[in-house]
């Protein structure tokens, strides 16, 4: 992953009233087409032609989205930016541009920002992304990220949520729960070092579990995958908060019932094995455990063919008449209702608009 | 200005997970034919046709931009949308949607949270714009608010800060320094408060000073106003932290110098008698106040006839070349170098990358 940089301190007062913008922006070069004018007037100019315009937004706060003690600046700012991208690939569109803000209390200095945004800067240039403005504010307390994302695409490739039918199939990108399992094995180690700061962690076996969580992949390559593939999908949603929660979704938008089943969900080994040691039920991560950014979508059945061996790809499930309601059918073939069940209380929760029922 | 709602309670809690934004934003249905989708996916989807886009972001952060002491919260739901939709028309553009995040901790009850929406829902309403995203989440102390306008032009109507030339004449809408005096009332009531709770003050002498610091409206009206006179500026920008840095930043963009005479600067009565009053230089607060969300722009000398009737433009200097340097000439025809200087210091300034140098 990433390293860090040495421990330095400039306090934010030493660069002047709009000294700081343009030291933490100072690479931030557009390259887009699409981008007209980037940072440095009252606003960007974007030039979209004939797309649509896709456009999103979220909020990460220390304290109730991510702990310092464990997610290094650099990540911080890698998945700021993951977390907005992967909205805008839910709507089978491409990512184009985002603006940055930042509140920050003076206990972070300069060189605390900067690696912040070399993580933005990092997923930006990966992501090929454009950073078009911002705003950066001090804070009574803490750190406050907030992004929004800007995405471009035909008016007929646009996939909401509300168009999944009955019988289409139900299908996911990659594999479920291992964000949640990382974000465990990290507050156990934290609470490791609390009681022994002389502990040395082997961290080795969870590797993956920390990355997906610290460095989540947003799935760019879904809707150029499916396009190639020749597969428009009938609905789409990214799985922020657990894949029960947006089958939910999927299903009121789109007013159809659902069977999951739960041999298919696709769990890689390490989540296994951790779910395993911590004496969790792995089902129950991957239904409710939340941050993969994976995407969650629906095909018209005549499309199974175009999908079925891509490795990225695995169909869990169906969509069903709305009456028949939404269930998760057991390795035992019980039938039990899916509940929405975000991993974090009311307190602590993300909420957003884009996801309201 | 705004009536207060009744002191009711409801804990954010009590709405549930996703309640909240449904409650927030059910008024909120979107009204102009460029929005293709607002609330209720993963992202809004915007179509804009040939038009240009404009994105601007701002961050407004509780007990750094504003003090809910005196900025009831209705009014400061009004201002956040007023302080985007300015940088918008700083481009000449036509201000067409905007996403709302909110963060705030448990002192906050639901009954806050809409009374600070109803406010967003009036300013959008008043300036036909439509809310299409948002995030809430909780924070750990206080209130933040984060807002992106987006907005569209047609491409050869977008005014950037860097066309000023030497010779073009510089131009203010409105008159300045009422919304830093505004605050200065405000602030001076809230000590009497505090020394004396049973105090009646009478505020009537100041209404327009403090609505123009509490309900500041941005100049919508500008943009259709010159292209109706057939004047397009060479350069423009808001007027957020005073005139004397917004000319350095026209100055600095175009690489020209300035002229800006003192008595031009238009004053309200009311700031010029309340300056005497606090015993300050009303030209002082003029060029240093802030919040004014006047527009401040160049035109050719040859487009002079087609405003200078008008009342809402007043010509307060010139350009000139760079090597000439920026002065104010004062009314005892004294040449003094301009100098930026916000109203607030690092500690407490909201600093924007779209402002950068």
């Amino acid at each position: 992953m990433f390293q860090d940089s040495q421990d330095m301190r400039t306090n934010l007062s030493e660069l002047g009233e709009f000294g700081l913008i343009d030291h933490l922006t100072k690479g931030f070069e557009p390259k887009l087409s699409s981008t007209v004018k980037a940072i440095g007037d009252d606003a960007a100019v974007l030039n979209f032609e004939n797309k649509h315009t896709v456009v999103t937004t979220d909020l990460l706060v220390e304290g109730v989205h991510f702990d310092l003690a464990y997610m290094p600046l650099k990540h911080l700012g890698y998945k700021a930016v993951m977390v907005n991208a992967s909205d805008v690939y839910a709507m089978n569109a491409k990512a184009t541009q985002i603006t940055v803000s930042i509140a920050a209390s003076n206990r972070f200095p300069v060189e605390a920002l900067e690696e912040l945004y070399s993580g933005i800067e990092l997923a930006a240039k990966l992501y090929n992304i454009d950073v078009v403005g911002g705003d950066t504010t001090s804070s009574t307390s803490g750190l406050l990220i907030s992004i929004t994302a800007l995405g471009i695409a035909d008016k007929e490739d646009i996939v909401y949520r509300s168009g999944a039918k009955p019988n289409d199939l139900l299908v996911v990108t990659g594999d479920l729960g291992a964000a949640y399992m990382g974000l465990q094995i990290l507050e156990r180690e934290k609470e490791v070092f609390k009681a022994n700061p002389n502990a040395q962690p082997d961290l080795d076996p969870y590797t993956y579990l920390i990355e997906r969580q610290l460095k989540p992949e947003a799935r760019k390559d879904i809707a150029p995958l499916l396009k190639e593939l020749g597969v428009k999908p009938t609905s789409m949603i990214d799985i922020s908060d657990g894949l029960s929660s947006e089958i939910i979704h999927l299903c009121k938008n789109s007013q159809v019932g659902a069977n999951l089943y739960e041999e298919k969900i696709p769990l890689d080994p390490a989540v296994i094995s951790v779910c395993e040691e911590f004496d969790i039920d792995s089902t129950t991560i991957a239904l409710s455990g939340g941050e993969d950014y994976e995407l969650l979508f629906t095909i018209s059945q005549e499309d199974y063919d175009k999908i079925k061996a891509n490795p990225n790809l695995t169909v869990i499930g169906h969509m069903a008449e709305e009456k028949e309601g939404m269930h998760l059918i057991t390795r035992a073939n019980q039938k039990l209702p899916l509940i929405a069940r975000g991993w974090n209380s009311m307190e602590d929760k993300n909420e957003k608009s884009e996801k309201k029922e």
